[in-house]
């Protein structure tokens, strides 16, 4: 416990009822939608302004207590887990869009935001936030995870779109990171230290993202292929010849079944690609043209454009993917894997990873942003079976030897959290070398979202 | 002097005649693009690999002797000046293209490589490198630079198409920033950290890049206007609506006066703008159709397509800007300033700038990459006129200051080097502290490159 009743009385000074230390509340923020077991914190802060939370880490800070920020609670990593104590930081009040300049093409967001909240409040501008991981996560939590998604392909991750941020840092300073130009080479690139750094290093308090024009036309399509193999092999074919596209996304056949049997949908069951294209009617249109001629040359069964309504159904179908996936056994916990490799290896390495399920007895999905190099195999687990989850770690450790020997990552966009720190430093033995050192100057009492990202020795 | 003979001897041990601190070399080393007077540093090492660069860092930091990397010595800010002694880095030995994965749409290079060589390299495999500051830098100096340019508008900055480093800390130790896959999540961005570090945390030693296909189609356009306010609107009305463009830089009519000197060209005198589209045949017609009615509302006096000689022709006058201009003036030096700002400021900081060179009567020309909101003046200067040296000073001053207060940048591609670090003091002083901690845990001892993004107090 590292709660004492001087620090609940300097919070509750701070915050008043907004600190809390008991009820319901208290648990939630112990869970993310990791298979992990719960971790509560202490205590759940819920500050309105940078300034409130400021003053909350430096209280804190005083009395050695760990902090971890705490967004939509949608990490697949333990990200928000408080298992060495402490104060969760909920940003749920700091909801606030403080601009949307459409001029800029910017707009500035209290790390609470979440993306469809921020979609919704720029679509009368015309504009559109892109990246995608599926879950409405909270655009601070975005920023933290290093996110990305369905539509990265096209516009990038978290990385490539966020101008600047303003972080609270160990001992309490405010530090914006950069201005609000659309590029920059003013020193060290504090923005993308802070992005992907998964609240270790501080606390995100107002982030400015990128926007863009909602297209002109939005046009998408399925495409079955007789086997896995030929599927990705095609969307690999897609990337390398440089079409333009928006999303390009693989499910496996049980992904189809999961999400028909979730969504109520009928797609036909087989290895199955999702196609979005963005841009003016005839680009659209030509994109599409290109890429049916790419796709065809490997075999698919068919090629088939969907309509506005049939296009909406699709992306909602594959968002669902990982709840549609869990649904598949009731009770059971969902382990996701995030592998993510040089797009040359991808086809090898996902039919390795289905022949490795199918072996292990297991029950996963696989779905993939294939157009990155990047996949997940969703497995199911029931917790209390030991056997059953040795078998869920053996294959996981296999994707990631795999995706390493590619000279890929084990993680292409969920985050190192707590499950992954060892993984990591396999990863990168030098490298997590100099993070240590980087984490020590900003974070001497290692209390930011301790135990995450880097082990605590 | 920081060089005594036994670091002398350990070097020549590690590098033989490789090694060298008399000659004409070792004052070329201690000069660079910037208006700022020579210095010169005591020895120059010309490693040929990560591991001579490793043990020379070694050598060098047991004996407290700083080190300053060296590419193509074609940086603005003073970044190559040995102002502190030491040992020049001289990558230019370090020229290998170490891979080109056309199936992966990438390539790993040592740092010395220039973007003129790996291109042609690319040339035969349908790629290229799209990173395009003008002058033919190397890689390694590039990614140090954090560097952009005319194509950034589409493809990005380095910052968006580097997928990883090789870096020789302070200590001698080689760090792999990351793997090879097209994003990841896996720690803190090791990557952007050294990208624009300008040789301050570690020296760059190989670089793997992100490649596209060479365009299907690429045509070029000028765009003459009546004045220079009607040309910056048009080109920030092209952004806001979100046409796919290639290139669109801004010359105004000394610009085009000195181009048209030194290249012998004959455009027209008026503010200009030069533009470029990348796609299909049919996609760049379309953009190019699509631009012209958005110019042509501002009214433009032509809409010019150019022919393929015209337009290899136009860029190769573009990249002679900087040298076009110092022609103006035989022996005069020039003073570039780097600004950038949100696009919706743009004009007005642009117009205000040319009324103050007026106003101070000073031969200056200015450029920008507008589509980012970043533009240069490079003002013509005799530094043995103290009261014009001041002039130009304070000109610089006031577009700094200018910019900021649009929440804009001092830098948008150049860096910081060694003229700009009290700006960055500004414009980040936050920032500025935290940049302070990672170098004293990167390189406590200041011998890397001291003295450049951060005052040495």
């Amino acid at each position: 416990m590292t709660l004492t009743q001087a620090v609940t009385d300097e919070l509750t000074a701070i915050l008043g009822a907004r600190f809390v230390t008991s009820g319901a509340g208290v648990a939630q923020h112990g869970r993310d939608e990791s298979p992990l077991d719960d971790a509560a914190p202490e205590g759940v802060a819920y500050p309105d302004s940078t300034q409130e939370v400021a003053a909350t880490v430096r209280a804190c800070a005083r009395h050695r207590v760990p902090v971890i920020p705490f967004g939509a609670g949608t990490s697949l990593e333990g990200h928000v887990l408080a298992t060495s104590g402490g104060v969760s930081l909920d940003t749920t009040r700091m909801d606030s869009t403080l601009a949307i300049r459409a001029s800029d093409m910017d707009a500035t967001v209290q790390a609470g935001v979440t993306r469809d909240v921020l979609n919704d409040r720029l679509a009368r501008e015309g504009l559109f936030f892109p990246v995608d991981p599926g879950a409405d996560a909270t655009i601070g939590g975005m920023a933290a995870t290093g996110a990305s998604g369905t539509t990265t392909v096209k516009y990038g991750a978290m990385r490539e779109n966020v101008l600047n941020l303003r972080v609270v840092l160990a001992d309490g300073l405010v530090v914006d990171t950069a201005q609000r130009a659309r590029k920059s080479s003013a020193g060290y690139d504090l923005t993308r230290l802070f992005i992907g750094s998964e609240g270790t290093l501080g606390v995100i308090t107002e982030v400015t993202v990128r926007l863009y024009g909602i297209p002109e036309a939005i046009s998408s399509a399925t495409c079955r292929f007789p086997d896995v193999e030929r599927a990705v092999d095609a969307a690999t074919a897609v990337m390398q010849v440089g079409i333009d596209i928006a999303r390009i996304e693989f499910l496996d056949e049980l992904s189809i079944e999961a999400i028909n049997a979730f969504s109520g949908s009928a797609h036909q069951v087989a290895p199955t690609l999702f196609l979005e294209f963005h841009g003016s009617p005839d680009g659209v249109l030509e994109r599409s043209k290109a890429v049916e001629n790419v796709i065809l040359g490997f075999g698919a069964i068919d090629y088939r454009a969907a309509s506005r309504q049939e296009g909406a159904d699709l992306w909602r179908a594959r968002h669902d993917h990982f709840y549609a996936t869990r649904a598949l056994r009731p009770g059971a916990r969902a382990v996701t894997t995030d592998v993510c490799v040089p797009i040359s290896r991808l086809a090898e390495c996902i039919v390795a990873a289905r022949a490795e399920i199918l072996a292990s007895s297991l029950t996963a999905t696989i779905a993939g942003h294939v157009g990155d190099g990047n996949f997940h195999v969703v497995i199911l687990v029931d917790p209390d079976d030991e056997n059953e989850m040795t078998r869920v770690e053996d294959l996981n450790h296999r994707l990631v030897d795999r995706a390493l020997e590619a000279e890929g990552t084990c993680t292409g966009e969920h985050g190192i959290g707590l499950r992954k720190t060892s993984f990591l430093e396999r990863e990168l033995p030098e490298g997590v070398e100099v993070m240590r050192s980087i984490k020590r100057a900003l974070d001497p009492q290692n209390l930011m979202n301790p135990g995450k990202v880097l082990r605590t020795s």
